[in-house]
């Protein structure tokens, strides 16, 4: 119809130019343009984040007023923000950093550093995927479809939700849907329209009536041509000179892990501790906890030299080879909890009737979202925020430990804040932990840390109103402060850890 | 400019149509429907994926062709697929399912299952946010945004990326940024453009250049207003009648967990198992092992009800409260493993020459997605896939393992191919194992269960050429095989644990 109309506009123009022989160019040339008389048009080719727009010169045909407003409007658009995620830069060491780079010895950096870069590589091929590309809608697009994508189970046909094509009468309109790591099938055919390419990544629909078109574009589906749990695809949709990229998920459902909790506490609650040359102030501990709950499970982690038997009811040992270390022992306690949260103590710690773990609890249940919520330890309510920077690929991120960092109060309970760690009393999810880990090799120095690895994975509160003593005698043990005071090495490796482990740069303790 | 060759042309033919008196109205009607002069078209409010298009009216101000275009095409538009995800259904459980319903005592299913249903609801929360909803690109809209969005850390300043308004000339264009979860703001003043709502959820910009309008769009900014490491906002982008929607992720980053790996095996591996009252095998399983590899980590989770001692280089052997099972000790072994990779063997096994863990390394290390590879135990290469319906929030799901089910071959490994679960000696990453975790609730009936809970977690691979033998004689010891056959009691715990962890309504055993 709007062709038509143009041509007889046209004709009727041409006829009266020659009859009245008193038209400016000018006038001739605007109405021309308005009505969509051109040979030189530009459009961008592809509608990915792209700095430099590529344009091509559009065809010979008459395009209709409305392509070629599109197209108009589009030649005058600034260019999008870059496809490919910004560079990185180096981040910067804040005064008083420990730059890792000093922990290890001169003659291993560059062998040290070239596997670390080698993990690295992995970790983000494991942690990116095409979907991570940014993509955007362009304006004045002809074509709908689903912005976010759509999720699919690897190998099974889905069908693509919200396709359309929207454009002008024409004699004849032509959508093209490509895909690169997939097949594309329309599971309801008709005889009204041309199909091609069924089966196979690229897949062409042709017919003179819009609506069969849409019918049939709701009709498609996609079906991964690999199995992977978490990846994805990128569909091209195509329309004359429009064309968009929409995302697809192509991504195994996980299965459901719940957590059965009853009514009491020790149905909900297991508490674990680790101990090492202190069997009398672990004793003390678990008297006092059985003042105030008489069945929850304790599991104690002992890596002690000469272990000695600690036995009670509900009460599980497990002996570890001689001082593994700090984190292996919570690692192990971990590793042994059957409820749906556990409550970590030192062994030197006890209960008072301020150690309300149903507080904990009850705030957990109220905000699922929570992974870790902590108290105090007699008056110390120690709590920090991160402040990290990825940084570049050759160097490395910086991390920033702020002690007393703490974010907005929980909603409902505004004795409980958001931080990013808090002090060695806490009550944690059992599997948000496990996920996280305390990591093995951290055998002396180390606390901060299991909130360091977890930093993204874990919310973490803490509440005042609920402490656990301290038992003020716990310093005595010689032996023990032999062990437990970190050497210079433990430091050392520390570092050494987080520069390996973390890809980190610097990390400054404040 | 456009308007302009429109008035010219509009007055041309005007003139014309005087002059001569020969115009047909058609003429005039068709001339002045292509130059887009009309008063009645309606236009959808909102672009969320809903499937009632509402409609409009649009006001009374002459449209330009372009925009009239759009409201006609548009009004023609068929409505898009739900905004919320499809009703549930119930699954069907195959033949030859065990339903679960049926292990659990009838006084407590009710109890039991309303538990569930909270524990259900709990994890939805964790596992979706707002930006689960599907969105969809409206055809012919002036407006250009990211499709998928952009993540931004929380409370933290973050430009908007790749926003633009490109409509046809206007006196004055007004463009409306609404989100519901944060703040907007302007990092770059103009004199020549209004800016009203700096600071809250929604920014409205006005200005008669469009290049000022798309100039500030680049510079307008996002803050959430509150803390979540994983959640996020839907922002609303409006031009008179054009509305859009995209997401907004809030995340915070994660630290990386990088692993150390050496040329060396032993910097690699760490070899686990688990015994109970079977040091002799276990003693010939570590003859066997250091046959082939003197120097790899061996860890021995052991829940003998009277342990013995076994030592030796390079041993580590962890004692457990007696019979704590299977799962418990696995879950053991893996919480102490330091290196990127272990290998899972049972006490009864036997390293040969075809024992070669390189090469399960080799492939893990060549195709970073993987995250377990499993081999065979003597002859036996058993391996399965699992088929997984969600079900209903009622019943929940249906689950199937079906034993000799895989999927492709891997890249290159033509010996290789993809599965969900195998047998049990594989080689795994430690830290997706770790997430996934051997659940210590069980304590005999366990192998299978570890790739279920991990579905979706865990891309697991099943490789001919590598194998481990078997001892003959580990079937001989009585007393052994007296805890070693689950009773009764274990399959009714272990299909409850089903009911109750997976949220599944039965499971079928092919």
């Amino acid at each position: 119809m709007v062709i038509l109309r143009h041509k007889l506009q046209l004709a009727f123009i041409v006829i009266v130019s020659i009859a009245l022989g008193l038209l400016l160019p000018s006038f001739y040339k605007a109405a021309n343009q308005a009505m969509g008389i051109s040979k030189d048009v530009s459009t961008p080719k592809i509608s990915l984040g792209n700095t430099d727009a590529s344009f091509t010169r559009g065809d010979e045909k008459m395009l209709t007023h409305n392509s070629l407003q599109r197209q108009h409007l589009r030649s005058s658009r600034p260019p999008l923000p870059p496809s490919s995620p910004p560079q990185t830069h180096p981040c910067t060491c804040g005064k008083g950093s420990k730059l890792l780079k000093d922990f290890i010895p001169p003659e291993q950096y560059e062998e040290l550093q070239q596997q670390r870069a080698k993990e690295w590589k992995q970790y983000k091929e494991r942690t990116t995927s095409v979907l991570s590309k940014p993509l955007y809608a362009l304006p004045n697009s002809p074509l709908q479809y689903p912005i976010q994508g759509f999720t699919v189970q690897p190998l099974q046909p889905t069908l693509i939700p919200g396709l359309g094509m929207y454009a002008e009468t024409r004699n004849s309109y032509k959508v093209v849907l490509k895909v690169s790591r997939g097949i594309l099938n329309v599971v309801k055919k008709t005889t009204e329209a041309t199909v091609e390419g069924e089966g196979s990544s690229t897949l062409t629909v042709e017919s003179s009536k819009p609506h069969v078109i849409n019918e049939l574009l709701s009709n498609v589906s996609y079906t991964s041509a690999f199995y992977h749990i978490n990846s994805g695809d990128l569909a091209t949709f195509q329309f004359e000179d429009d064309e968009v990229v929409f995302p697809i998920a192509i991504k195994r459902t996980q299965m459901p892990i719940l957590y059965k909790m009853g009514k009491d506490i020790s149905s909900q609650v297991t508490i674990i501790t680790k101990t090492f040359l202190r069997y009398p102030q672990l004793n003390k501990l678990i008297d006092s906890i059985r003042l105030f709950y008489t069945s929850v499970k304790i599991i104690i982690a002992d890596d002690s030299i000469e272990p000695q038997k600690v036995s009670g009811d509900n009460i599980e040992q497990y002996i570890m080879p001689p001082s593994q270390g700090w984190f292996a022992g919570r690692n192990l306690g971990v590793s042994q909890v059957t409820t749906k949260y556990f409550l970590w103590v030192d062994d030197d710690f006890l209960f008072t009737k301020d150690t309300k773990i149903e507080k904990f609890v009850e705030v957990m249940e109220a905000i699922p979202d929570l992974d870790l919520v902590g108290g105090s330890v007699k008056e110390n309510r120690f709590y920090f925020s991160l402040f990290y920077e990825e940084g570049d690929e050759e160097e490395g991120g910086c991390l920033y430990r702020k002690s007393h960092g703490h974010f907005h109060t929980l909603p409902g309970y505004p004795e409980c804040f958001l931080a990013d760690g808090v002090v060695n009393f806490f009550l944690a999810r059992t599997d948000s932990v496990r996920k996280v880990g305390f990591d093995p090799k951290l055998q002396r120095v180390a606390h901060s840390e299991v909130f360091m690895d977890g930093m993204g994975s874990l919310m973490v509160a803490s509440c005042s109103g609920v402490s656990v003593g301290h038992q003020s005698n716990s310093k005595t043990n010689k032996e023990y402060m032999k062990f437990r005071k970190p050497g210079e090495k433990d430091k050392v490796s520390k570092n050494q850890l987080h520069f390996s482990k973390n890809y980190l740069k610097c990390v400054k303790w404040g």
